[in-house]
């Protein structure tokens, strides 16, 4: 797992460095795919720890004195800050660099960074399908994207030899690479990502609000089902808030519909139709099968949780 | 944690054998609390298993021939099976025993069950909150009930003392007790546990429908957050069919919240209201956090899936 592999960037920089960035760089690091790495990130505190971590080499506040001479520039920031990050640092990118970014949205990505990008720079905006509820540069590590999907989504800029060699660079990660257009990307992670954060969200907020039944017995009881969602609904505010700006259209489409199939089962509860609920809750156990035989997934019970028992 | 005890009950009968049933089984058992098991289950495979896995001693395809002679009956079966299974063995109960169950309903329960008990048997419904997405004898383990609340509902035919023995059985099989009025215990599991339920069948069969986006899509990206709704949506059709026909008020009162909540988030999206989606977003992590302090989750980041790779 932690095989050296030869060097493809001598200077990668990335700005924002949470859990993502801080797994790139570990990851990278690890590997040998990258000799040094600089980062940026607002807060103090964040450098200090990234410093501390030796995760990085160098931790600057500013994007535009982390970029300086660097190969390989990885956005790692809430997609709401990148229109300002690419028109910030777009004067001083080396030529022949590669500007790519970790984004959950991407159609947005390409609008925002492309006309900002200057000759002789690479773009190609990707997307690492892996993650968890934690933030921060310690919540990182280098396993994070083994075994994961990464998508590309080329924008028009995107030279070929650029996409293969990023596409190279989170092969060397560990993770599995597929190239998509940035507009289906969009609608593939509104039903597989951010639909399952916003009902995540919003299930924690209706049983917090909730006069009947105390926030205690929430907790109590949350075993029989309702923890599951707290994981998704513990995820960083800021990301998931920009997410959802950016993804409007696709989001709205995939709510529409999850809402008309929520009215639809709410209907055959109302009116006592216990066919059309079986029928319903029998189709869907296929689908996680197959999520644990693409290794997406463990097939533990209960991840394991249950039998995890503390003496 | 397997020490012995004193025996509570010379014979204790399950009606239904799967998950729960064999879980109590292994775990009164290993506990030493009774000292001879029979079930009954309506196919000849399950009954099968259970005996060739030695969780049983005798078993029955009818309920009334496994509840001959005993001291504890704990009906296992989906709710809807309850009325017919106690109007059933109500003319062979014995003298003295004590009636349970482990359904996911309580105010239903005792409708559909007190009437038939007869005078001289006690009657205490009672609910195990915990389980995983596996079904039958086989997927049960002794550690299912540690550290998880086992709540009882007595009704007017409950005596004290059969409250105290039961609750004792079950502090035996190391859970915590509650007791609760079967009306508030319907309200409280529905926001913590039917309606996640819920939506989780319903968000994998939105997903499962779409046109745009192959279910091969969707299984590949599943990581992204999707993932975490198939273990609750894998779980067994027909027990879930019967929650919800036979919790109807309280779930159709939760749902409408959850939507209504649902629909401001959705204006909030459409209109970009980024203050609104923060707030919203800030204020559920500190659910999770009481959770994991509650002893009912794992603080492992992304349930320890992400780092269980395989070389």
């Amino acid at each position: 797992m932690t095989k050296k592999q030869d060097v493809m960037f001598k200077k990668m920089a990335l700005i924002g460095i949470g859990l993502i960035g801080s797994s790139i760089a570990r990851a990278a690091r690890q590997k040998g795919l990258v000799t040094e790495i600089s980062c940026s990130a607002r807060t103090h505190d964040t450098r200090r720890t990234a410093l501390e971590l030796g995760v990085v080499d160098e931790a600057f506040e500013q994007a535009i004195d982390a970029v300086k001479d660097a190969d390989l520039v990885i956005l790692c920031t809430p997609v709401g800050t990148y229109e300002k990050l690419a028109e910030e640092i777009a004067p001083v990118l080396k030529k022949g660099a590669l500007v790519s970014d970790v984004g959950s949205v991407k159609q947005m990505v390409v609008e925002a960074m492309e006309p900002h990008i200057p000759e002789g720079v690479d773009f190609v905006p990707g997307h690492p399908i892996s993650g968890t509820e934690k933030s921060g540069p310690a919540a990182g590590f280098a396993e994070l994207f083994e075994n994961r999907w990464c998508i590309l989504t080329p924008s028009r800029k995107s030279t070929e030899e650029a996409v293969e060699k990023l596409s190279d660079f989170w092969k060397g990660l560990g993770s599995d690479i597929e190239v998509m257009d940035p507009r289906h990307h969009d609608l593939v992670l509104a039903i597989t990502s951010h639909i399952p954060h916003l009902v995540a969200y919003n299930i924690v907020g209706t049983a917090d609000d909730l006069e009947e039944v105390t926030q205690s017995e929430v907790i109590k009881y949350s075993a029989g089902g309702f923890r599951d969602f707290t994981r998704l609904a513990a995820s960083d505010p800021t990301m998931w808030r920009d997410v959802f700006l950016h993804n409007k259209e696709a989001v709205l489409e995939m709510l529409g519909r999850f809402s008309e199939d929520l009215t639809a089962l709410q209907r055959a509860i109302r009116w006592g139709d216990g066919d059309a609920l079986f029928q319903m809750f029998s189709r869907t156990r296929a689908i996680r099968r197959q999520i644990i035989d693409a290794g997406q997934e463990t097939a533990e019970a209960d991840f394991g949780r249950s039998t995890h028992i503390e003496d």
